[in-house]
C-alpha cells in the first residue's frame, strides 16, 4: 500500500481547502440552498435558435456554446433545420447540434395555419429532427386534427401565444388553455412571457395555472407593454423575470425554458450573453 | 382651461396602470428595496478598457456602450490613450470617450516602476486625460516621491495588487495598505478582487477594511485559486461576487467598480456582457 499522497489526493485536499474559504462562490447563499452544483436550479434554461435566425447553423451552434447553454429549440428556417429540407438533411442537420454537445428539445414555432396536409408535415419534420415537442401556432379549428396527430406520432404540441396582435388565435396562454383542455394531454402550451405580459396576463401566474400542460417556454424581456413587440436584453426591460423563474422552480418545470432573444438579429450574441448572465445572477439568490 | 386629457396625462395614466401590474420588474423585490430607479444600487459599475486592449479606441467605446455601461478606467495602451501620445493627442482621445457619453474616472494600470522622471510622466498623463485617479503598481521605495506628487498634482493613486506572483510588490491589498498608511491620504488602493482572492485574502473583507483609501476597483471572476490568473465570465467562476457587491454597498463606495474582463482578448464582448448581466441579476436581489 502506498502511503504517499497521489495527485488525486492532492486535488481533493486542495478542493477541501478552497471550500473552507468563505469568499468563494460555492459558500454563497445559493450554495447553501443546494444550488452549488447547478446554477440553473434544475431548470433546463436554453436558447431558441430563432435568436440566430440570420446565421447559418454552424454559427448558431457556436453562439449557444459561447453562452454556455446546452438545451435548444430549433427554429424551422433554412439556415437551421427546415420543413423544406429532406428527411435526410433534417437528420443530418439536427445531428450537428448533438455532435456539438447540445440537446434539441423542441422545434418551432411551426405555424400550422395551412392545410391539413401541411399540418401533418410539421409532425413529420419534428420526427425527423428527433424532438418530442413542436412549438406551434395552429388554426383554432385544427385542434381535432391535432388531437389525432399527437396520438399517431406521440409528439407533444406547445401552442405559442403571441400577444394582443394575435387576435382570433392565442393572445395569452389562457386562450389556448381554454381551447385544448378537453383534448389529448399531449396538446399543451409554449408560454411566451413577453407576449403574455403584453396580453395583460401575469406570466408567472400563467405558468402556475397552466403547469399541467406547459411543455415549452419562450423567455425574454421587453421594454414596454402594448401591441408592439419591443424585445430587449434581459434585466433591462419591464418583466419580472425573477418571479417567472420562481414559478418555474415551484412547479418543478422540466421542459425547455429557452431564451428567444429577438433584438439585434444581425448581432445577437452580446445581448443573449447579457440575458443569460442576468438569469444566472437572479438564480444565485432565489430562495 | 382644457379638460381633455393631454398626451402627457395619457402617458402618466399609462405609467400608473403599468406600476399596478404585479408582474412588472419595478414591482420586484429590488424595487421595493428602493432600487427601482438604479439597477446598480448607487455603485459606479463600469469597465476597465484593458478589456478591449486589442481593439482601437472606437471599438472600445462601442463595446462599453453596447453593454450599457458609462464609467470607465482608461488603459494606457497605444490603442486607447497612452503615455506615448502627446498632450494634445491625450486630450483629444480622452474626449472621444466623453463625446460618446462615457465618464472616465481613472487611468491605468500605470506601472510606475521606472525612474522618478518616468513616475512623474504618469501624473502628467493622468492630468492630460482629465481623471483624478491613477491606478498604478509602483516601486515600494517610490512612496515618498509619490507622496510629493499627489500633493503637487492633487491626483489620487490607487495601488493595484496583483496576487501571489507580485511578490516583493503588492500581492494583496493589505501589502499596499501597510506601506501607505502614514502617507498622504490621496495614496490609496485599487483592489483587484481576483488577484486578492488568489493571495488568500477575502476580497469583500478587504473592501471593508480598506474603505478609507479605496479609490478604484477591478471586478472580475476567476476559475481557480493559485499562482496563475484564470479569468472567466462573471458567475462562472469561484468568486463570491455577491459578497463583494454587498461590501461596496455597505461602505457606500463612490469610486469606479470597473469590470476588467481579461479572457477572450480578441472577442471580449460576449463575456463582458454576460458578466454585466450577472451583476445586474445579483444586484436585483441584494438586501
Amino acid at each position: 500500500m502506498n502511503h504517499s499522497l497521489s495527485r488525486r489526493d492532492l486535488l481533493k485536499a486542495s478542493a477541501l481547502a478552497a471550500a473552507a474559504l468563505p469568499f468563494l462562490n460555492h459558500e454563497s447563499e445559493a450554495a447553501q440552498n443546494g444550488a452549488a452544483t447547478d446554477p440553473w436550479r434544475g431548470l433546463k434554461i436554453g436558447v431558441a435558435t430563432y435568436t440566430f435566425r440570420e446565421f447559418p447553423i454552424e454559427q448558431a451552434i457556436k453562439g449557444i456554446q459561447r453562452v454556455g447553454m446546452k438545451y435548444v429549440s430549433i427554429k424551422n428556417v433554412k439556415n437551421h433545420v427546415d420543413l423544406s429540407h429532406t428527411t435526410e438533411e433534417r437528420k443530418q442537420r439536427a445531428q450537428m447540434f448533438r455532435d456539438a454537445g447540445l440537446i434539441p428539445l423542441s422545434v418551432g414555432n411551426v405555424s400550422m395555419r395551412g392545410s391539413d396536409a401541411d399540418i401533418r408535415k410539421g409532425f413529420e419534420y419534428a420526427k425527423d429532427v428527433g424532438v418530442t415537442t413542436i412549438v406551434c401556432a395552429p388554426r383554432r379549428d385544427a385542434i381535432p386534427l391535432l388531437d389525432q396527430l399527437v396520438k399517431e406520432f406521440d409528439i407533444k404540441l406547445a401552442i405559442h401565444n403571441h400577444g394582443p396582435e394575435d387576435k382570433g388565435y392565442f393572445p395569452s396562454p389562457y386562450d389556448a388553455m381554454d381551447l385544448i383542455s378537453k383534448y389529448d394531454k399531449r396538446i399543451g402550451l409554449c408560454i411566451d412571457v413577453g407576449h403574455t405580459a403584453r396580453a395583460g396576463v401575469d406570466p408567472a401566474e400563467s405558468i402556475i395555472k397552466c403547469k399541467d400542460r406547459l411543455y415549452d417556454l419562450h423567455l425574454k424581456d421587453i421594454s414596454a407593454l402594448g401591441d408592439r413587440n419591443t424585445p430587449i436584453e434581459g434585466g433591462r426591460g419591464i418583466l419580472n423575470i425573477k418571479a417567472i423563474l420562481q414559478a418555474l422552480i415551484k412547479i418543478k418545470y422540466q421542459g425547455l425554458a429557452g431564451y428567444e432573444y429577438e433584438k439585434d438579429g444581425k448581432d445577437p450574441l452580446p445581448g443573449l450573453a447579457e440575458t443569460i448572465g442576468y438569469t444566472r445572477g437572479l438564480l444565485a439568490n432565489l430562495k
